[in-house]
């Protein structure tokens, strides 16, 4: 009994697999960094040492850096392929993390890892180090019971995720025949909620965009040109408000044209979902009201409806006190969620169009697009989403839900795209695991039910 | 000849008036910047230690930091009131200077001084240490003269011009008399063009705000919370759209209502001014094209309408690269410039209160406060204005002409409110002398005109 042996060897072993994950989480591999590159390598060699211990073979960094695609951070390989007739998975997750910014709203630093009331913080600690690190912690117990997987293993492991991911769709689709797998398995998603064992079906797309705003060719003082000098930040405003308006609709013309709408039993199987919008508004969000498009409930807008929102706005004066200039140039990062059947490239083209037919008087604008998925729906009928239902049950003790993901996983379209196979999507964070902010956790039950669950899908697959 | 002697004593002694100013445009006296606090002062001791030099008397440093004003930083003042029957001038400058931020588009760093094609680059060179320092190398040589000056003279000159002037306006309403003068001099606007003496003859106010817009509680992921959490950047895009419509015009409620009109002849003596719109957009302002009210002209706009600038917008992800967060906050800085007879106390109200009426939802805003300044018209109908002409006509041999100023000197409204004085603004900044960006300079020919002019001016008023 392999399998019962795994989950015992995990079971005396997870304190040891928590400290491997605390200095894992101590090298700050911001992929977006430049000045944190060689901190993502030492993750990419962090995770290769392991699988190589483990008993992995072929393990090896794969580099991504071309011309075309300079400072691209190595993705990680290894595999396994002795179990004769037996199907292959591909173990996928990412070693990057996003910036930890802003630092002054952590309550412990976020590359010291901090274990407190059974959650351990630190950037990157769900997304996705933690449960990256499950996968390889249940490889290793599989290994440990008796020297064998019970099927054949690909592990491929990025380090540019939170920046497009764009190292990896290039090897997806020029070498496509290496990571050749019947099915792929992605810890990279969250349970609806605490206990309620979870698989992610359907994920957004995205473009993610940069709005340059040119007025005057330097920045020029308010008092003596303000009436005549254009300001890119009052530009970038005019701009904003007529790309969204007050009900949360979005205003460019097509934006909604190849939009689906969810199936009716997807949609009424969301209605059964324990989720009060008044109790997510308060503990979740804690904003004076919700937003969005009327006559959509708040699981429908954030997982099957395109969205559009602006991150930060670099430019001019941003320190404390009073500087009195109309800056030369502003910035807006804004990004879109698609969702099927929207196209990327379509949608950033009918964007940068009708941004630039908006452009205000005397400012030039730039659109450029910084990246892009693509939205993906996964089907729920077939036999690797049955293979993980029964293996969440025997973990939880109860039925699994199928839900969606607002956020964006664009290896999950390559993989259906590049190498034609389903992927599972098996995730263990919770809501309030603060994904991307500050105060990022992993509730650390979850990480070994995480280890559990994956052994078991494994040895069911 | 008391007044030729000085003259000739500032022609001789030129080069070291240049080298003393370089000295203490050495010194970062950012005083919206409380790491700069000991600069600040450092900069004041300066001009105090050289007052006392030259033979100034009672010179001291007069605190204004209170429990309502901490980090308040000190006056410098000094006086000679030995010229029995004739008038008494007050001197007027500052010697803090604005944030020289973005640091990478200086072509020679903005605190090491440096002399290119005649003129003198740094932060502060023209606004307002260098046209402070011919105050006070135009006493120096009319002392060196003959060991008195042709009238009694006062000097004060302030450390927090650029952050609204707080320190002085209290000192002058509550200690006017430490201050009694006949006329006030201030050398801190500029020449309409190069070879042209110019008297500013009017200021525009200004207040100066912020707007802190709140959504979530905490730092959300776009992806998952998109569609339902507010996005503060979003909201304050959308207040802003609506505080100035696309052809300049500013929609707050009640905003012109007190706005006075130009005398017929000022309009047609700045219709008069060697002034080219398409020439000032070209060679000023680089923009592709101007904004502003239609039906104003380009001196009308900057003059004598008031405008609405927002200088930027700080918080969020402004990283290079791309970071998926939906930030808690955000903020707008945004300023408005008055003119004759707004109310810098109403305009706010009114404001805010507009403001705060178009709150999109889900989103908190509050309308905070940072300075305001009363604009300001001089007549020209005085014997301090003739004197001044005179002057400008010796050393220029041109008639000088009167216009009005963009910018705001609050302080000329405290010395006619508090002291009931006029004030002779005669400045000898250029047009391209980039005030409050980077590369600000002064033209080293109008540094030494302008001490000679001072010199002429006090020898006749």
């Amino acid at each position: 009994m392999t399998v019962t042996a795994a989950v015992d060897f995990a079971r005396v072993n997870g304190g040891r697999f928590v400290d491997e994950l605390k200095a894992l989480l101590q090298i700050p591999s911001v992929s977006t960094a430049p000045e944190h590159a060689g901190d993502v390598r030492l993750a990419a060699e962090f995770v290769a040492a392991e699988l190589r211990r483990i008993g992995m073979e072929n393990v090896r960094l794969i580099e991504t850096a071309t011309a075309g695609h300079p400072g691209g951070h190595p993705l990680v390989y290894a595999d396994w392929l002795h179990a004769a007739g037996k199907p292959t998975v591909l173990c996928y997750g990412h070693y990057d993390v996003q910036p930890a910014e802003p630092l002054d709203e952590w309550k412990s630093p976020p590359f010291e890892p901090t274990e407190r009331d059974g959650n351990l913080y630190a950037r990157g600690a769900v997304d996705d180090k933690g449960q990256m690190w499950m996968h390889v912690k249940a490889l290793e117990s599989l290994m440990a019971a008796d020297g064998t997987l019970p099927v054949n293993v690909r592990v491929i492991v990025e380090g540019e995720e939170e920046v497009g991911g764009e190292g990896i769709a290039a090897f997806v689709r020029e070498h496509g025949d290496a990571l050749k797998a019947d099915v792929a398995l992605v810890s990279d998603t969250e349970m609806f909620a605490p206990e309620l064992p979870t698989l992610c079906v359907g994920l957004r797309g995205m473009i993610y965009t940069e709005i340059e705003a040119r007025g005057a060719r330097t920045d020029l003082h308010s008092g003596m040109y303000g009436g005549a000098a254009p300001n890119p930040f009052v530009a970038l405003a005019q701009v904003i408000a007529k790309l969204k308006d007050e009900d949360g609709r979005i205003l460019i013309p097509g934006f909604y044209d190849a939009v689906q709408k969810p199936a009716e039993d997807e949609l009424k199987a969301w209605k059964a979902l324990p989720f009060d919008e008044e109790h997510y508004r308060e503990t979740e969000v804690g904003s004076v009201a919700l937003t969005g498009e009327p006559g959509f409930s708040v699981l429908e807008r954030t997982w099957a409806r395109p969205t559009l929102d602006v991150h930060g706005m670099p430019g001019g004066f941003i320190g404390t006190g009073a500087k009195t200039v109309i800056p030369a140039k502003a910035l807006a990062k804004v990004s879109m969620r698609l969702v099927p059947d929207m196209s990327p490239a379509e949608t950033f083209a009918k964007y940068k169009a009708y941004v630039e037919s908006i452009t205000p008087e005397g400012i030039q604008l730039e659109v450029r697009l910084i990246h892009s998925g693509d939205a993906i729906v996964v089907s729920t009928d077939n036999g690797y989403i049955r293979a993980a239902t029964e293996a969440l049950r025997e973990v939880f003790g109860r039925e699994t839900v199928f839900v969606r993901g607002g956020g964006s996983i664009p290896i999950v379209g390559d993989f259906v795209r590049e190498l034609g196979i389903p992927t599972v999507m098996m995730g263990f964070g919770l809501p309030d695991d603060n994904l991307h902010a500050p105060n990022e956790k992993f509730h650390l039950a979850n990480f070994h039910r995480g280890i559990e669950s994956i052994v078991r899908f494994l040895g069911r697959v």
